[in-house]
Formats: C-alpha cells, structure tokens, sequence
C-alpha cells in the first residue's frame, strides 16, 4: 500500500452489464466522475446457471487491461508506470444480478484477485448501480425505467424493492407496459370493440404492417418486451390527440409513482429525494406532465430530483466508496454483495 | 354413390386438433351426434412453415381408420362390411389454422383423397368449429374462451371476429389475462404497491412459493400462457371475499362482453342468440354473475344460449353439412376453407 500512498488513492473500476452489452469505466477512486470508459456490444449470456461468469470475464478483462494502459500512459498522479497505484476496487452492476447472479457471486471476487490484483468487489443488481448513480448514497428512491420499471428506496439501514417483476407480472408503467397496452388498443380499434383508438391502431399498421399479422410477427421472437416497448414512443406521440393514449400514459404515471411511493422511507426528515432515471423517460412531457402529478399526488413529502448520473456512473460510486472505506449502501447478499 | 344410396348416406369424421392433442370422431352423415370418438395426447407439431401436416396425418389416418373399422363391424345402417357407404366428408378445425395453417390447406385435401378416398374436406379455424358446435348453422355470436378468448358472429354471408390475438395483445378476459391480471395483483401486495391483494398474495404463495422467485419459474417456460391462466381459478375462489379479485373478474366479464357485441349480427331479426363455449366458463358464478351483467347491459339484444356441442360437435356437423350439400357457414380462405 505504501505506493499507493505516495502516488495517489489508485484507481476503481466500475462496470455496467445489461441487455445492450458490457460498459466499462476506470477512474481515481477520489474522484470517481474522471473516468474513461469503453464498451462491448455482446451481451453477457444467460445459462442454465444464471449470468455467465466465464463470458464476463472474457469480455471485461481485456477491457480493463485497455483502460488501465491507458490512464499509466496519460501519467495520471503525475507518477511513472511503475509507481502507478493500482486497481482497488471493482463495482459490477448486472441486470439480472439479484436472481440470476449466483455464479457471478461464487466466481468473480477470486477470479478479479487472481487477474487483476484486486480485493474489494461489489456486485450489485442494476437497480442498485442505477441508485448509486442517481442519488449517489443519500437515502431516498428511485425509479429506473426502460423497457421494464423499478423502484428502489433505502434508509440507509436497508433496501425496499417495487416491482421490476418482468412484463407478465408487473413492470407496470415501464415500456412494454405501454407499448403492450397501447397495441391492445389499437387491435380493439381493429375488432370494432369498445376502448379502442383508431389513432393508435394507424401507427400500429405504419410499423408493423397488416393489424393481423402481428400476432405472427410477436411471438416467434425472443425480444417479446423489447418489441412490445418499440411501441411505447408510438403511444406518446398519439397522446396529444388521442384519449385512448393519453389514458394509457396516465396509468403509467399512476403505476410509477405508486411504485416510488412504496419504497421511499418515511417522511421522518421531512422530504425524501425521487430521481427517476432510465430511457423510458426521454419520452418528455407526454408521461412527464401525468408523472409530475401522481408523484404530488401520491407521495407529497417527495421532492423531485434529477438523476446526476447512469448506472455506468453509480457502479463507480459504489467502487469509489468501497476503495476508501466509504460505503454507506446497505449491503444485501443479492442486491449489493460486497467481498473485501 | 349407388352403394351409398342403397346404404345410407355414409360416414363423416370430424377432426379437433388444439393444444392437448388431436380428438377424432365419426358419425353417418345423417345423425352427426351419434358419433364415436378417439383422441390422441400428442399435440400436432407447430414448425417454420406452420401447423406440420405430415404430423398431424400420421396420427389421424391410423385413428380414422379404426373408427372406420369400428363403425363397419357394428353393422350400421345394417348393411355387410362390402356395402359399407364410406367416408364422405373430412372437417378438421384446428387452433392457430387461420394464421398458420397453409401447409394443412397445401397438403390435407390431396393427402386424404389418397389415403380414405374422400374428396369433401373442410379445414376450419377452431373458432369456426367451436361456433357450429355451439350455434349449429345458425347466425348469432359465439365467444370461446380457455386460456386465451375469442368471439366470432354471422349472418351466414361472412365471418366477423374480435380478438383471439394472444396473451400480449388481446385474449381479454381469457384465463390467462384474468390469471396474469391475479398475479400483479398479488406482487402489488407483496410490494407495498396500491391496488394489490392480500387474498391474492397468499394463492400465490400457496401455489408457486415465494412471490419473488415467480419471475423464475414463469419466464423461462414456453408454456407461460398455460401457467398464467394456471391461476385463473385462484382468482374465482378469491372474488366472493376480495375486492380486487372481484374487480377482475368485473373486467373479464366486460371484455368478454365487448367482444361478444362487436360480431353479433344487427338486430334485424330482433335479437341474436350467443353462445360461450370454452374451459373458462366452467368458472361458473363469479365470472357468469358479472358476465350475465356485461351482455345485458353491453348487448341488450342478445339472447344467451347454451353451447348445443364442444369443437368436435362442431367439426362433425361441419362435415355432415358437407356430406348432405346443406353447408350455410360462410366459406372464408383461412377460416372455413372447403375443398369439394
């Protein structure tokens, strides 16, 4: 440790794995928002055993060797090759960790020692990295949302999960949720059934052609909720015109916030912070405008924050914290495993 | 045809061919409910170019010839094996046949004039089976409804149908979409969410385990719709005492109701006759209450019947329709396509 006293805190890796590949960022574990990053398009394979620890690794390794070669040769610290402090710590956040981490858990900490020389690991749900990277680790909630939804709340002495449960058995709110119910109703429209919208069932059969061969298009594929989602903006777009749709967004707002307010702690400080973060929420003000009122509706101690940053971001939080001895994330043998 | 006339009319055999395998029966042509029946567990594959009719002949023609044999050793019609009248028609309904029955329409008509030497074939959506199992040859509406739901109406000049368009974009208020809507419940229960259901939440527990590893063991099966609506019933135990179970049954009722309305036929003659046939209703008072409800109010000139026969009624009176020349169902390329 001696080195790394004299040329600086070493530096943190964090990482984010999820449906569209493996992120990976290496910073200073003291200033964890100077990183560099890169990225594979491969997603890690899911197995019989849950995520695959061998095909992270083969991804990852590589990677941080790069992005270590590269931060010794900008001369970081000012200090020579030779002196360069090291990796401390690693932040894993994966999509699917919670239930489908166990090889993950029972590979990576002595796999990361053994190639890259470090001991502090922490392997986190994405929710958790999503957390981190949105409120850093001030208590409160958050709602990440993409194709799916979920909400994640901490005290700070534990966890409180909403939803995330996958598009058959809630994901309420999320982009499946939407898409799936926006195509719902344009195939009312389609059958002449009530709560139909002519408007949506127009932009079904813009994007996917004939209203009757979609079922044929749907469900051969694997990628059901990503298809379902495709459909959301469709949604959102109608929403200015159309009630059917404004309806559809409306219930989203309501299914989100009411995820939020189950997991925000209690109003013992007076207000609680509420970051929403996540591509579900680009779609502006069609679902802003509803959420902003069900959030006052539903939660009125919360205030309203902006995420500061990604679950790419919130890995290095987590690393950053766990390199100086910092972490105050509550530990959780699923959601946020920690080996020093 | 001598033989025949001096002999009766001759046999039809009726084909339903669904998700739990293929049932066969055969009857004169002349009393379709005096049929004898088989049936086979082996579901009719489903490969790249739809619904595989090598698969589906290699299991009927062995079953409709010991039917044939069957029938020609009890003397019927009281005539000698010699002058037995043999088959005059073939009606196969089978599910998913509007959408991927082309190599069934290709194939069957060719292979079964070889093979039983009978030329009058008629291939039919099962919906089209289950409505002449219900309605017979008369114009009215059928909803059929297990695990998904389906309405189809006549004025017997053609075919109007709504939804039947799976369980990610229809099939509301089938037993997957009341199955699936007890689920989400139950997770917002589990979740602190509003709306949930305690009641729900325990069926859940009692039948699947811990709510949290639902996810699980749902979504990695093939058969999620099945495991949806595994629950369905759950839901019907629970509605006497519990609200929200109650107001999902509510909501199937209106769904099954709208669909129902959207392919009666006018009421030029005054009313119209609708039948629902299907597993689901064997729900009894807490879907048929609301549902008995929803149709009055939703379709004031409709007249609930009961189901007359199941689908393989249905395909035995399609063929006997065949066989006679008396067929009044409107042909239609996908849904009824007969071949003479």
């Amino acid at each position: 440790m001696a080195a790394a006293v004299t040329s600086g805190p070493g530096w943190v890796l964090g990482v984010d794995s999820g449906g569209s590949g493996l992120r990976v960022a290496l910073a200073p574990a003291d200033a964890p928002a100077h990183a560099v990053s890169t990225a594979s398009r491969e997603p890690v394979r899911t197995g019989p055993g849950g995520i695959d620890a061998a095909h992270l690794l083969e991804q990852l390794l590589p990677m941080a060797r790069t992005l270590l070669r590269r931060a010794a040769e900008a001369g970081a610290y000012g200090a020579a090759e030779a002196e360069a402090p090291g990796l401390v710590a690693v932040a894993i956040g994966a999509a699917g960790m919670a239930t489908l981490g166990d090889d993950l858990r029972a590979v990576l900490p002595h796999a990361l020692a053994q190639a890259l020389g470090v001991r502090r690991v922490a392997l986190a749900a994405d929710a958790v990295t999503a957390y981190a990277g949105a409120l850093d680790q001030r208590p409160g909630a958050v709602v990440a949302a993409g194709t799916g939804m979920i909400a994640l709340g901490t005290d700070l002495t534990g966890w409180r999960r909403a939803d995330g449960w996958g598009h058959l058995l809630g994901d309420c709110g999320g982009g499946a949720w939407i898409g799936r119910a926006g195509l719902e109703a344009a195939m009312r429209a389609h059958d002449g059934r009530r709560g139909g919208s002519a408007a949506l069932l127009e932009r079904l059969e813009a994007v996917f052609g004939p209203a009757e061969e979609l079922p044929g298009l749907l469900y051969p594929r694997s990628d059901r909720p990503a298809l379902l989602a495709s459909f959301a903006p469709e949604v959102a777009r109608c929403a200015a015109d159309d009630p059917v749709a404004r309806s559809i967004l409306a219930g989203a707002a309501d299914d989100i916030a009411a995820a939020a307010a189950a997991v925000c702690p209690p109003a013992s400080s007076g207000e609680c912070e509420v970051a929403l973060t996540g591509g579900l929420f680009k779609m502006g003000d069609p679902l802003a405008v509803p959420l902003r009122a069900a959030l006052a509706h539903q939660l009125p101690h919360a205030r309203p924050v902006s995420a500061a940053g990604d679950p790419l971001a919130g890995s290095l939080t987590v690393a950053a914290a766990l390199a100086t001895g910092s972490l105050r994330l509550p530990r959780h043998p699923r959601m946020l495993h920690v080996s020093l």
